[in-house]
């Protein structure tokens, strides 16, 4: 009678621990809430007065399911990158687009090509449809092309994921190694290029939008310099037939009204952007700045996100991640070796920084008791 | 070298034209919008102004994540529903829940048993993972737990869906029926109760919450009587072990800011929830009356909608949707006969419903010209 239910064998083989805490947990758990927010790759900075404006109008008529097919949306998000409607899916934000990616692609035991170190979220929906996930080391603080496509030839992957700029190290490549690599991309594969950060990248490591080709999909998000990641919005731009494939899975009423119009009136307003976007850049020259003078090695950044190199090992990095925990400071670091070196610190503004220039100096002088210098 | 995605075998059988069509999509069509939109169930009477201003706030503070966990939210509905936190998974509508739902579940050939004519993205999700759908037909104008049982029980069934309140007659059994539909369930069977419309419903349709049964969910929603249906928030109440479940596959992030703080505020103005349950009480007489002044026979409804029999077949009931949306009034009727013989009209306020009274009789007039008189 009491027998519990019939789960699938993928899902019964699944991890039951997943790796998303957020900040709150953290600030339940030790009973006061950070004063600098500095972990999540949020943009502190926020978004457009305009997309405040739009979410609560929008507020004020939610009473209403939102259109399904985002029809404005993605008629804006196509005429903003040039090309059609039909070459855009919008989404609950990257994550979501990319279960649902994963999901049209990877049945269990089909092959995935990531790199070690890379977004974890990803990771969790290819080991959560079955994929087997071939990991490539970076190539120093990089990701690394040309072993990822060895890699995916090697395993006849189904999917290439590659973020540029890059996420945990926030290093990037310039958008003629993208090209190349799409040119030598397998015919059995499709790349995500996962292009979260594209707007606080140099210009020149963003590629053309090119929609033609019919293994490439390239996401976005509103979660990093449009400021809204609280909103779940995300999109995803290719060739109409792949598109139109999210249209057989996806939850079609998943981006709600709020959702559509804030991140309309957000798209809309480019000049606040671009503020944002200066902003930003001048966070991570501040936290390189403070870092340095800490006897930490700033990894050049091409994204809202600094990763500093502690110089020492994972254990290091993750006694202090707690000793700035337990000095306000919310920061994350990346979980896998050599990367676990450093500590990663998003752009905070003034106060935030202050606060992390303040109590750095001293979570790194409670560390020194316990640990040996690096040689 | 420009071959198509290698996409699962699973994906490539599903149909590529999906059910989801708003009324943004009609109205876009036709050139006009809709002065009365009584097709999607939702409540024109809007949320609390507590909810209202708790989304504006915020609004204001979107630039952050929302928590993954939808910690005060599910405290707060544990409490609501006097069962515990680990009691209570928080989801993108109960759209996104039943996605969930039938993941963990149902894998390719899987027995899944429903209603004929039943929540037609139930259907989508078990059809999209590959489940093997058997729909029962209702007893009359009610869905029908024995035959449901028997259905459960001779395929072998992983998953068993009921709605009380019923979409879309709008029907209900009271709790005692679906409390001996538990006590007589399989022992291989899951129990789907989606009870969207439970708070519409009179008291003695509502089983008392009971999380003992590890093989029951019940599946509850901010988009109905709440008025949120933009916002995207449901939940699903059961055993912990099966709420656990979904922390496997679900997008953690998936609810966002916005959406947490609605729907908590939402919840504790009950003041307000009340006095919309009387309003849609009283447009439901309002319907009723308007279709029996105009020959046709609204069948009893404990939900936010009436549907209305039209004593004709699934044609006469299609032309006459045709001749309400050229004048103005967005509704919906069910596909699959016999209910294809009713029109179905969500609760409008005092505007919309003065609307649906002086077109409905144009309507049925239009068509008079066009189809012989029922016998």
């Amino acid at each position: 009678m009491m027998t519990n239910p019939r789960y699938t064998p993928l899902i019964e083989g699944l991890p039951a621990k997943v790796p998303f805490v957020g900040p709150e947990a953290q600030e339940r758990a030790q009973g006061y809430a950070f004063a600098a927010r500095l972990g999540a790759n949020e943009s502190v900075f926020g978004p457009s007065p305009h997309a405040i404006a739009a979410m609560e109008a929008a507020a004020r008529e939610v009473w209403m399911y939102g259109d399904p097919e985002n029809h404005t949306l993605r008629h804006a998000l196509a005429s903003h990158h040039a090309v059609a409607p039909e070459n855009i899916v919008v989404g609950e934000g990257i994550d979501g687009l990319l279960g649902y990616l994963v999901r049209l692609l990877v049945a269990e035991g089909d092959a995935v090509v990531t790199s070690l170190g890379a977004y974890p979220t990803f990771l969790y929906h290819v080991t959560g449809y079955g994929g087997k996930v071939t990991a490539v080391p970076y190539k120093g603080d990089h990701e690394d092309p040309e072993a990822l496509l060895a890699a995916a030839r090697a395993t006849d992957a189904k999917l290439l994921y590659l973020a540029n700029p890059d996420n945990p190290m926030g290093t990037w490549h310039k958008a003629e190694v993208i090209t190349q690599l799409i040119a030598a991309l397998p015919e059995r594969t499709v790349l995500i290029l996962d292009e979260a950060y594209a707007d606080t990248a140099p210009a020149d490591a963003i590629p053309a939008m090119d929609v033609h080709h019919p293994r490439v999909i390239r996401m976005r998000t509103f979660s990093k310099a449009y400021g809204l990641a609280g909103l779940r919005v995300g999109y995803a731009i290719g060739h109409p037939d792949i598109v139109r494939a999210f249209d057989k899975i996806r939850n079609h009423f998943g981006v709600g009204r709020i959702a559509q119009a804030g991140a309309l009136a957000a798209l809309q307003d480019q000049i606040h952007l671009t503020a944002t976007v200066q902003k930003i850049t001048q966070a991570r020259a501040e936290i390189a700045r403070i870092a340095t003078a800490n006897g930490l090695h700033p990894v050049p950044s091409a994204t809202n996100f600094v990763a500093l190199d502690c110089g020492r090992d994972g254990a290091y990095a993750a006694a202090l991640l707690k000793e700035l925990a337990a000095r306000g400071v919310f920061i994350r670091m990346p979980s896998v070796a050599p990367f676990n070196r450093t500590i990663r610190i998003s752009c905070g503004d003034g106060p935030m920084l202050a606060h992390l220039e303040a109590e750095l100096p001293k979570a790194l002088a409670a560390l020194e008791s316990l640990t040996p210098p690096r040689r």
